[in-house]
């Protein structure tokens, strides 16, 4: 027989900065899920956790009750090694549409074998979501069962579906505690959400994009890392070989940023069309599937792997397993021979540069509130999004701009709602004598050797 | 029109270690009081004052807004200066039975006239409740409205009383979350609470006796005395005079420990009856007395009010304002005829000194969990007791036994009870052939002066 753990002890123990023990970590996390901790316990929890912080194995182990604190997917029917890429969030960033067709071309029919299983979320404040993005093709569900989510990966190799409400239920509850309790900014709380619910989907491998610069939830390159480490660590002691790419956030991805205008920017450039804004966008979704196909062991190194994910992209396979999925979740693929015409914005403007020299600086996080008041993203879970919204970048920083070119263009459904983000894009968009000194899109890379 | 002030941002700002605004306090307490403030909340800000801490500002602030939450006692009608004492909780600790007497006997009808408006608690774990004991006078009410506290004051100078449901419901509510988020024993959440229920009685005088050894709740002196200071500090920035007493309560302080068993050594005492084990209490008592006298300027210093206290002891006049305070709040003062007469125990039995030799240590915190299990107090709030329950003590630490003499008694209304009290007392009362070394009843004295 076993002694009871009763919550306020571990709250105690958390409060005196102890190390919790694991059989202690479980029976809070199994209190918070069936409802025998409080309310006041978990915000008690959440506080301490924060001041105290916890070691790598706590970390490890909360991660890991709290992956397993619903349903999981359970990846090994698919008999392969399943990778997935998780992102911390950015402006116009919509590498993972790319990247699951990506892998899903070069590794489903290889041996060995890989499958995306990719498990994404919405749009919250300035950044935006991949399900908000997919649910503008017509007809694309991407509320799938488990089942559902396995059968499209067992034909196609790759999925993209929403939560479900019985994966990580911990984490549903503790995420919402966090959002009103202060406690978001935590880099152990952090690392526990996003890494239990990637785990929880059963992967193999795992590529995290770590962003850092004024566009990311992080502008601190230090703090940046730190959650990449803890990351990794956390991944690669449940058993899943897990890489951090710590990239550069500091102006939108590619060249749009919305919910359509990012599915059309991908549809170009699956087709084979490089519009030059499109440059970074490429190149990054190319290293990060790059690293899955390293991982899975398709490719000898990271930088092999990138050179099969762009041959994917460029001899149409990544196209043909997009249309594939696409059709497999119930997505209109006919949508795709004309992307313009569909979702047609009813309001246009163009922010022309009002001098002539380098566009220098933005402050890229407000460029993400400007694409959010145009329509395209939310303040609160649960508002509908327009799926016309958004903005398409001229220019990228360190270009030479003369007086009167382009520097944006605005998209909404709602003409009123231009004249905000129009005036916070005039400010923020900085044009200047000398060039910017710009940072590499991957700034750092942490792998477990890494951490070593 | 004012920025509205939101939970959240309050959190990260204790969370960061920032000194709160007045305003700040005031609206999370408003929060708490009207429910707006979510339980997770409640948890995570007590988590984070106990890991940051407060100020002497906050502290002031959050126990003012406290005492003002709800209703107040107005003390003004009674043309009085005002003056209680608080205990922070002991073993056979029964002095407020023999100080609101005293005190009412010398100040009541003195000039200035001193009036006693004194709220008490019930026993909780190993300490007992002035109330409780109270409670076994046949027919006495703790329970009274505001309007009946202030009569039975206004008639004989004193009344003790429970509190009523509309006093600091602020202290109710966060005392009963701090109970089961381990945030307890913090010593501002501690003031807080102490002083705001304190401060709600609209006192102008205030003394504290703040145990400290074995048998209080704060074991080691110098938290006992951060305490103390901590108080005194929050009293007078309140604007009530405030003198802290640190008091050592190594072992239970006079004859008895229980309910019933207390009210007859009080009895014993007013009517003049001076038992050598009830010396210590005595002592206690007048100096504690003789502070309030002092504090409310019918004695030039503290030492001529103890000898004040302790007139009005052997003159009888105390015993006159108890019978006249019991007899108010509907007590039977035929009971104190006999007093032996009455809540008989069924159950005694005596426990004997195995070897001859110095009393010499006991945990006395465990002694007052004996004192419990008899069936004197409770460990959850609303538990019953029983009136005849309890201890007599026949030695004090120090004193030489025989082999054989008796140490100590024990009484209960179930004789299922008192093997597993009499094992922990034969165990816990040490006699050792060395004489211990005893502290002082008085420790130390905190003023506004000495904080200085």
């Amino acid at each position: 027989m076993t002694e009871p753990i009763y919550p306020i002890d571990i709250l105690r123990h958390k409060r005196d900065g102890l190390s919790l023990s694991d059989a202690e970590i479980q029976s809070f996390i199994r209190g918070v899920v069936d409802h025998t901790t409080s309310d006041a316990q978990i915000g008690a929890f959440l506080m301490a956790v924060w001041l105290r912080g916890l070691d790598a194995r706590e970390l490890a182990t909360l991660t890991q009750t709290m992956r397993f604190s619903g349903e999981v997917f359970d990846s090994a029917p698919l008999h392969a090694f399943t990778v997935d890429k998780h992102s911390t969030g950015g402006v116009g960033d919509k590498t993972s549409l790319l990247i699951a067709p990506i892998v899903a071309a070069v590794g489903f029919a290889s041996s060995p074998r890989l499958a995306v299983p990719m498990i994404s979320g919405r749009s919250l404040g300035h950044t935006g979501g991949t399900l908000d993005k997919l649910e503008t093709i017509p007809g694309f569900r991407t509320q799938l069962s488990l089942k559902e989510f396995a059968e499209v990966i067992s034909q196609c190799g790759a999925s993209i579906v929403g939560q479900t409400p019985s994966l990580v239920p911990a984490d549903r509850i503790l995420y919402a505690m966090r959002d009103h309790t202060g406690t978001v900014e935590s880099p152990n709380l952090i690392c526990a959400s996003i890494m239990s619910k990637k785990l929880a989907a059963g992967l193999n491998g795992l590529v995290l994009d770590v962003k850092t610069g004024s566009g990311a939830f992080m502008s601190r390159y230090e703090d940046s890392k730190h959650l990449a480490r803890l990351m990794v660590a956390t991944g690669e002691a449940a058993g899943t070989r897990t890489a951090a790419l710590l990239t550069s956030m500091d102006e939108p991805l590619g060249r749009f940023s919305g919910n359509w205008v990012e599915v059309r920017e991908c549809i170009d450039i699956l087709k084979g069309i490089r519009h030059p804004m499109s440059a970074d966008l490429i190149e990054l979704s190319n290293i990060l599937a790059g690293w899955m196909l390293y991982l899975g062991g398709l490719a000898a190194t990271p930088e092999a792997g990138t050179a099969l994910a762009d041959e994917a992209l460029q001899n149409g396979s990544a196209y043909k397993a997009w249309l594939a999925m696409v059709a497999l979740q119930g997505g209109d693929v006919a949508a795709f021979d004309d992307p313009a015409a569909l979702h047609k914005p009813t309001a246009t403007r163009i922010l022309s540069a009002e001098r002539s020299g380098y566009l220098a600086a933005m402050d890229c996080t407000e460029v993400g509130w400007c694409v959010q008041r145009l329509g395209a993203g939310r303040t609160t879970p649960g508002e509908p999004v327009s799926a016309a919204a958004g903005i398409e970048m001229h220019a990228k920083l360190g270009t030479w701009i003369e007086a009167g070119q382009p520097l944006c263009t605005l998209f909404s459904d709602d003409a009123s709602l231009i004249d905000e983000p129009f005036t916070m894009l005039r400010r923020t968009l900085q044009i200047a004598d000398q060039s910017p000194v710009r940072q590499p899109i991957v700034r750092s890379i942490i792998t477990a050797e890494t951490l070593r």
